[in-house]
């Protein structure tokens, strides 16, 4: 497997769009269409929140099949608690792109990100989605990937070739900033494409497997929004053996989507509003995958933790703190806590770490936390990033 | 009912004294006595944290019998996290009490909050304490209330007088900063007397209650601590007769206790750090108290609706993604929600409130969110305060 260039136009057969339609101000992009050449085996992971969006209602409608050519998605409006309205509107928002595109509506995929409760300005996006459909391109991957941010600072991209039965394959991929950092702008989206020629039987678990290492690892602020989305279509160009759903085609498949899913995950905690460091939480030791997860999401969603990390501070206490809190059996005298390679917490003592030291681990733009719970032998890995003034900031400033 | 003077000695038959002993810079108090004329029924409830403290689990040791005569605690360090050392320390600190007071070393409570992970200075402590027991008065309520003190700005105390079979029974208490606001020196700590004549095996079920509708249910900032305790002396000085389990007598004894509590915990979030607004989150139609405490929990430790308070801004989008994100099923059709009066979101379909309604109903020192899931009759309430931008500054300037 290597990195490959191209984003969500990676792999073979696929194009996209970026326009600007007027949803979001100074003709920023806003509206991203991606088309591929043929009908797609398609699978996508949504937001569990009892407030789904109506985009996320209508995609998972559309995928029930397991097939799809098209994605359409706005940002700067997230067509969510908008009643009966909003369903109407995400159903027209993929009938007008299927009759642009030429493909039954059922095969169009949507999503919309951007502020919370505001009924979708249609006339926009009718005339926007008309024009993405005009300039659908192999060379867009970055104005596409441009069109789905919102309070994000820089596109985010991802794309690697791997072989499959000595097929050369290829995933791609973009996303926008978790939705979690977003303020009314609740969102992460991801959408991803490859040539790999797969069923959606198999599609679908790969995906939920890599969703489940990737961005159900990470969190920027412990808001799940309304509207995350995680998109996948597999057009087959790649010529390469049906996928089977085990054996070592499904592995290769599986970790290359795994890097790519991982990579566009890490990208999103990096540029985590206010963000300043990206913080890596390895629990090991854990009775179940479940458990050790938990622990590391108590302690990556810790506003005490966060702070600390922001402040350069080695300041195990909080970790040790919010480990206890996390809901999950320990024994304090099992637990050991590493920062930074130091010994800070050794099985239920206090490690002499110097001040010095301690510092010197906290310096760097990553901060690596290990803790071994000491109970059993499943680990997990969470990704978060700090807390700092600017987040608070833009957070309270933003107003609807 | 009425509200009396006093604090933690408005009850007849109590001493207590607040020193200082040198944990705390500038001479400030940190260590806090409460003595009794009598030994007392008594009970006590406790962080549910797996990394539960010395202190906690001494007190707990000591509880054991439902009877105590003393508390003994300090602030500036926790006594958390110190393993072995740790134990041997808080069984020390009742045992230096008992010797000081001549009461058996099982009658003395333990209480410690401040730095985790540090050993306790055992000589100050052991030099405060018989200070303390020197300087006992039936006026040091405010300085035993002081030398609680971590990083709160004030005292929190508060007393009611009520008749219980034509007795007048006062009950009292203190308490210190919610720990889930404090840095490193994570607790809230509780201490309340009563001169009412009640078994403990009426006095714990009575405090699980009035904990379970008043410190249960304050956040702010979400990190439980490794040290929270909320403890009581009852000591029968009133003469009332023995208050039963249940009837009047106790129903008028609970809802005291319940009135002490909240005040308490409102006083708590008021004075959390970095907090300028007051936040009460009413949720009612809930199929189960729990399920309704679980979505007020949810809202009031998102970091976007507490930006948001900070900046007054009228985002009930993100009070609907919170409560979609709570892991208890909600249909949005069903549900409302009404920021200071006003109708932000009616069953399904967002309300229309005016820019400049919105704003005046966000412009207050306090600002009440009422949540309505239109499930069932159960309803709980929660307390939270904003998020500022001092909450990240002070927590990440903060160094062990």
């Amino acid at each position: 497997m290597k990195e490959a260039s191209g984003g969500i136009l990676a792999a073979d057969g696929f194009v996209a769009a970026g326009v600007s339609c007027g949803i979001k101000p100074e003709n920023n992009r806003d509206l991203c269409l991606v088309y591929a050449d043929k009908r797609c085996a398609a699978a996508g992971t949504f937001t569990t929140s009892a407030f789904a969006s109506p985009p996320v209602m209508v995609s998972r409608e559309h995928l029930q099949d397991g097939r799809a050519r098209a994605i359409v998605s706005n940002s700067g409006n997230a067509n969510a608690a908008t009643g009966q309205q909003g369903l109407a509107d995400a159903r027209r928002m993929a009938s007008i792109a299927a009759d642009a595109l030429g493909v039954p509506s059922e095969d169009v995929l949507v999503a919309s990100t951007g502020k919370i409760g505001i009924p979708l300005p249609m006339d926009r996006i009718e005339s926007g989605i008309r024009t993405a459909a005009q300039r659908l391109s192999h060379e867009a991957a970055t104005e596409a990937a441009q069109a789905m941010l919102t309070t994000d600072k820089v596109t985010k991209q991802c794309a690697v070739e791997t072989e499959i039965g000595a097929r050369a394959v290829r995933i791609g991929g973009m996303c926008k900033g978790a939705g979690m950092i977003c303020p009314d702008m609740a969102t992460m989206h991801c959408f991803l494409s490859t040539d790999a020629r797969i069923a959606p039987h198999v599609l679908g678990p790969a995906l939920r497997e890599a969703v489940g290492v990737s961005f159900n690892c990470i969190t920027v602020d412990g808001d799940m929004s309304t509207s995350d989305t995680v998109l996948i279509l597999a057009n087959g160009a790649a010529g390469n053996d049906e996928i089977p759903a085990s054996g070592d085609a499904f592995v290769a498949f599986r970790d290359a989507l795994v890097y790519v899913c991982q990579s566009l995950a890490k990208q999103i905690v990096r540029d985590g509003e206010g963000a300043t460091k990206l913080v890596e939480i390895r629990v090991t030791g854990a009775e179940s995958r479940e458990a050790g997860r938990r622990v590391g999401r108590t302690v990556a969603n810790s506003l005490l933790v966060k702070t600390a990390v922001h402040g350069r501070d080695f300041n195990w206490g909080r970790i040790a703190a919010a480990i206890g809190a996390a809901g999950v059996p320990v024994d304090p005298a099992d637990v050991s806590i590493t920062i930074g390679g130091l010994a800070a917490f050794r099985k239920g003592q206090p490690g002499e770490v110097s001040e010095r030291d301690g510092d010197a681990a906290m310096a760097g733009d990553e901060v690596c936390i290990e803790i071994d719970l000491g109970r059993g032998a499943e680990e997990a890995t969470v990704w978060t990033c700090d807390l700092s003034t600017e987040y608070v900031t833009f957070n309270a400033k933003y107003t609807t």
